[in-house]
């Protein structure tokens, strides 16, 4: 059975992400685009301001884009503030939401659950689509229930200023929402140099290696009596989030609430 | 709250497995070894013919076991044909039984589902207890719903005959269950020499590596737009399998019928 | 003591390792581009034809740029019927050459060895320029002393048509020339699904593997009485070849004769 | 053709590195085992008081059974006031010593090498005797050359009190000596949990692992423009060492002078 096309309409097209999602949808079967959301360019064509084989037409004005394209889904790829304010639109003119920024408070998310049970339609809000990456996290989370020792090896290029990373954070967080806090190592241990058994969150041990050459890995590893269990996830480039937007779209189809975090729409 | 003592009679204690078994069931706080099975030694306590600290008796006639010790579970570790007896006599007797034999048929199955109904008692049968295994194999078969290319490399000391592994093979299998058969790599690729490729199954590739030193690993590796996932378990030695006997133990308490893997308690 | 300048020549700027090559000698301190060798754009500067800084000027005629540009040094990337010529001709201007096109025949080598020797100047042609993968030919190479038994598991993008890659024959070939070929694995090992154990070359087993978001990684992985050692290279893109395009022309700058293969300049 | 037979004397041969060494040598066909020095059983064979086939004599005197039994080499495993003292007494009766012990100072060294100067044979003493350990230590100061950023990840079992390991201080000096001394990662980098980057020495970062079910694991993963090279070494049990102790045996006979360090005699 075929599947049902989706039609879609995606804010920010001109950016980074919002460039492959472009891309996504054209390769997509079942992928209608319907409508673009830019700040400049009303009237336009894509295919004038992108190198995209789309005709769909650009929208300044959100609510006109809906009420003209009458899209399915809103796939929104701005920033966190501009971000809010087209998904409480969409889900205002029955469009489903698939947002990929960060930074929606609980009270946001109060607001937005609350519009989605009126609406009756779906919403996802994921501040990560790389799906390889939210899988790690989901299984180091279930195989935290049953490894109680853990420690998370993340590596990335040298240019990154923060560490550990927010997945390591991430990750950390979800597999200590299940086990009991517990201090690693032998009691005993000591360091012979400062920092050598890294940071530590809730008894996890987290590393963060920094080196040029490498893009953005991660190792969860879990042992326990005569066996480890690792998890990595290595990520190439920007294209391995698109996987994880093009199963937000089914998904939102399918749903009737919001969803936080695309780990929860993974089984 | 203290975890309520669970009373354990063991058959092949002097079995490699079996050993481990007691000195696991000695180590964990809330389980009590009542009894052993064993084909010799009726009336001798454990520790006159084991290195371990246990005075539990040893019975030949497992009726005999039973009415004596009233233990909750059997951990059954002998060979197929007398795991299987074993099984149907715990049963009967209200004992429930973990059992970590291979060689059930369909029909044996049947039976004892039939049995565990009767009784309102669970049951649990495991080929593999490496907990570390089955987790491996249950995130591959979530993971393959969301990347549909996957090979499996699985590493043997030089001493293994078979290849690939049980274990690849049943990963194999068990992915093969959830996504459509698919044949991998380039259509026009070609072998320079031959077996490069590896083995096939429903189109997953399969790589058997025999070395020495080598003891027993697994990588599942999925790759997907611009990243790659990879879940790897080692196994160093059988102390591995007794975190997969504690958990059968503490769930078939839980359980009213039979469950056939571990993967399918994990949760 | 600052590093004495070297005068660079550039045959194929604007190929694809030739826009990596004009970037490192323009990022390059002590590196200096004086000219450049390409079919068109004779007389126009680089900067014209590429998005470049550089001044030096093109040449179509590769004598003139030499007689005019005087280089220590010709970095050729062109195609391997161009490349043989272009090293000919340097060497009779007195002109270094550093060529990574593949296709020399032994009797070509042969008389090229024959020019350096008569000039008393250095050549280095190397097939691949990732010092990264030629460490790891050398590594191998040296560790087969040590240990008799390995394998090599490459893995590469699901467009890569042939299997095993090009490097991984030549590191099976590097490590023959040191070891007794030796059936490795068990004698009466057997395959239950035919090309588990992989392609064989000397005894040594070679597995390819090919999935979507792979880019260009190999290990080879030797195992000994109670250990392995792992050697791994992972090629994430072409700026990977510039180390050792660098290293290639400091070195000939130092040496008399021709050398093939970068794996004979590393100590 | 046949390989000369070395005959070799075997000090501690009860200790669990002597217990594999006796082993090793009944194991290996030009090695011949034709005494042992204890603290006891002297006139006993080997076999009465280990589960062995030799039928070497134990002596409690070094002289007598140097002076009887005449090997060509010393094995010492004993502890590092008795191995330097049996050292001594060894070139002193032209018997070559291959020392797996530690605490040597400088002085030691120099008295030694001068005996070693006056007997014209060889004498090795060595930290560390599994090979796969030393080749990794070697290849990594070879690859510092030409990669200047590097971090080393070693992972051990949790019983383990010190980090960094030994092993991971001793690559990381050797590293050190090859290479300038370099602060790696982003001049501005953060870390948001302390110790997240690791420990610091001369600038390489280094980090330790400690779970349960590991045994003995080190990974010096090198970084350059798009590419990483990882060296990886699995240490599984002792018998890992005893290639080591063969290599050292073959090579104490070729040479005439003291060698320290088993990566002096690797090439």
């Amino acid at each position: 059975m075929p599947k049902q096309t989706i039609k879609i309409a995606i804010a920010g097209p001109r950016g980074r992400m919002g460039t492959e999602a472009v891309k996504l949808v054209e390769d997509t079967a079942h992928f209608e685009l319907v409508g673009a959301i830019d700040r400049t360019y009303n009237g336009k064509k894509l295919s004038e301001v992108l190198p995209c084989g789309s005709n769909a037409v650009i929208y300044t004005d959100i609510h006109e884009c809906f009420s003209e394209t009458a899209p399915d889904v809103l796939i929104d790829l701005t920033t966190p503030e501009i971000g809010k304010l087209h998904t409480k639109i969409a889900l205002e003119h029955g469009v489903r939401p698939v947002v990929g920024t960060t930074g929606f408070s609980e009270s946001d998310l109060d607001e937005l659950m609350q519009l989605t049970d009126e609406k009756g339609i779906g919403a996802i809000i994921a501040p990560n689509f790389a799906l390889g990456a939210v899988l790690m996290m989901k299984f180091s989370q279930m195989a935290a229930n049953y490894f109680t020792d853990v420690e998370i090896i993340e590596q990335h290029h040298d240019q990154k200023l923060d560490a550990p990373s927010g997945t390591a954070l991430k990750t950390a967080e979800m597999i200590s929402a299940v086990r009991e806090a517990k201090q690693q190592g032998h009691p005993d241990e000591k360091e012979i140099l400062p920092g050598a058994r890294g940071a530590e969150q809730n008894g996890i041990r987290l590393h963060s290696v920094r080196l040029p050459g490498l893009i953005a890995h991660q190792e969860v590893l879990f042992g326990g009596d005569g066996q480890t269990l690792k998890i990595r996830h290595d990520s190439y480039n920007r294209a391995s989030f698109m996987s994880g937007v093009k199963l937000a779209v089914e998904q939102v189809m399918k749903i009737d609430q919001l969803v936080y975090g695309l780990e929860n729409i993974i089984d």
